[in-house]
């Protein structure tokens, strides 16, 4: 038995050690741990299916309260659930500070929970398909829900949202009576809306945010793809575990009225191509770039086109030809 | 003297007919002519350099009669204008129906001045393409101007203004008092707008509008690189040529302005490198298109990724590794 087919074995039968080592290889930059990791996600195949939650909450906004109180609610029901991290900003510190295992200490012991920090790539690219890659482990190691976090730094929610079949917006009660400064497109792609710190002093106000998100999404085109009542905001207290059923309750409503409808599976379907043609371009230009000649080539090629002494189509075709040498 | 040192020459002359066939050529998709194209365009080099003007207007605001009365203007004064035409929704009718030429009849039969339609290509990619380098031969030609007026359909305006070195947006007066549903995207790239048909009974609501887009475009951050008073909103009259000359005082103004300060050169840079790093990604998957074996395995791979048989980075790979074979 080969070291991949005894790691395939041990993941399938849901072990964490496994789907850690895994995933570490998926990460790992090294051309043979790429192979390795080729091999194994080709052998696991892609049979199973958990419920992939895309949550997006910037620091602050208790994200990491959350997500322990709602996994170990989960945990409870029997469910496994695994946590991803997508933080591109942590390429910069070299991984979150405190660490996530740390930050969800209870949920980490859980038997039932795998959390796996967000890894330290430069690329946000890099970060994309490492992440897809771990949800693709998560899943055939039997999770039933993966929970892909990010923290919202530049495009990371929308990236999490193209891998994720619904998607979950974290926000703290606001100051004013003016919604905090939720960039537009981020309200877009949210299914549900969970204002936290509904508790103690700022319950009140959580409960008048909660409102005006409400009211916005109102305002904004329903999805035709949604049911009565979707996009939706509400408040809960992760401090107190108030507001984590009816918050899953929701998730579950509408991840069921989606399948029902065939918009899971079209949309399992969409993202599938979208991430297959940008991972052909991404290979495509990792191709150029790691043969020498060609890398040497590719940045000779832009200096002419930065000054202005050649033409981008042209300057481009010096490049792209001496990839494809005509057949003989 | 080969065919194309030929008509090299004669459009370095300034000939409109050699323009004109030149610009047939990097149009063309046939494989010969694509090859000639780009013997053409190293051989006419990248010295000269035109002021590249992009235009948006929908149908109705009156873009041809603006472009014909600035373009007569700019040719008075002794100037040579060119318009090239980015129009992806003519790809459906197969051209534009009345024809560029035909809406500005006498900028068409001046001198100094050069029309081209838009070309019935399918994809705006190809579009972009053929508009750039035929900017490149309208400058090898000797042009002042060029003029690179868009519809505005879809991302059309993102694509001229990504290769103009100011943009335009010619806009009719509004109905009422409220903005017209101008994307705010388009607000943004624009460094000028003209309020046009501001003539006999609209001219007081041309004057209105005009107040309201300044009013708009105030509220909108300042950039950093543009001079006091810009982006500006005028009010102007194609049909009485009215403010035609104070449009092309303050583009001229504006010009000055980032040539004196480095800025119009960080901008051509940063355009010839966007533009090269799009080219290298066209042409790369044009390759693995025109290659009968390898377009298969693409489609295949597709089909194979949207069942979720496969996953996406796995297929990919499936894809671009037997199109670079390992040296041997």
């Amino acid at each position: 038995m080969t070291m991949i087919d005894d790691l395939a074995e041990r993941l399938r039968a849901g072990e964490r050690r496994a789907l850690a080592r895994a995933i570490t290889l998926v990460e790992s930059a090294r051309a043979d741990h790429r192979a390795q990791a080729a091999e194994l996600l080709a052998a696991l195949g892609t049979a199973k299916q958990a419920l992939r939650i895309g949550l997006s909450g910037t620091p602050g906004v208790g994200k990491s309260t959350f997500i322990e109180a709602f996994g170990l609610m989960l945990t409870a029901q029997g469910q496994r659930v695994a946590v991803l991290a997508v933080d591109p900003s942590s390429a910069r510190s070299g991984g979150s500070i405190l660490g996530d295992k740390t930050r969800m200490e209870r949920l980490s012991r859980d038997e039932l929970a795998f959390i796996r920090p967000s890894p330290s790539q430069t690329q946000l690219g890099g970060v994309a398909r490492r992440t897809r890659e771990a949800v693709a482990l998560c899943e055939a190691a039997g999770f039933d829900v993966v929970l892909i976090e990010t923290v919202g730094v530049g495009q990371s929610e929308t990236v999490v949202a193209e891998m994720s079949d619904l998607f979950v917006l974290l926000l703290a009660p606001a100051g004013g009576d003016e919604l905090q400064g939720v960039k537009r497109g981020i309200m877009e792609i949210a299914d549900l809306i969970l204002v936290n710190k509904a508790d103690g002093e700022l319950k009140s106000q959580a409960l008048r945010t909660c409102a005006d998100y409400a009211g916005a999404l109102r305002l904004m085109r329903k999805r035709p793809e949604d049911p009565e009542g979707f996009p939706k905001a509400i408040a809960v207290s992760a401090l107190e575990t108030q507001g984590l059923d009816a918050a899953w309750g929701d998730m579950q409503t509408l991840i069921n009225w989606r399948r029902d409808n065939g918009i899971w599976a079209a949309r399992r379907r969409d993202q599938a191509r979208f991430w297959f043609h940008e991972e052909v371009r991404v290979q495509l230009l990792a191709r150029l770039r790691d043969d020498p000649a060609m890398r040497a080539r590719l940045e000779a090629a832009e200096a002419d086109v930065a000054a202005g002494r050649v033409l981008p189509s042209v300057a481009a075709a010096g490049v792209v030809d001496p990839a494809f040498p005509a057949k003989t």
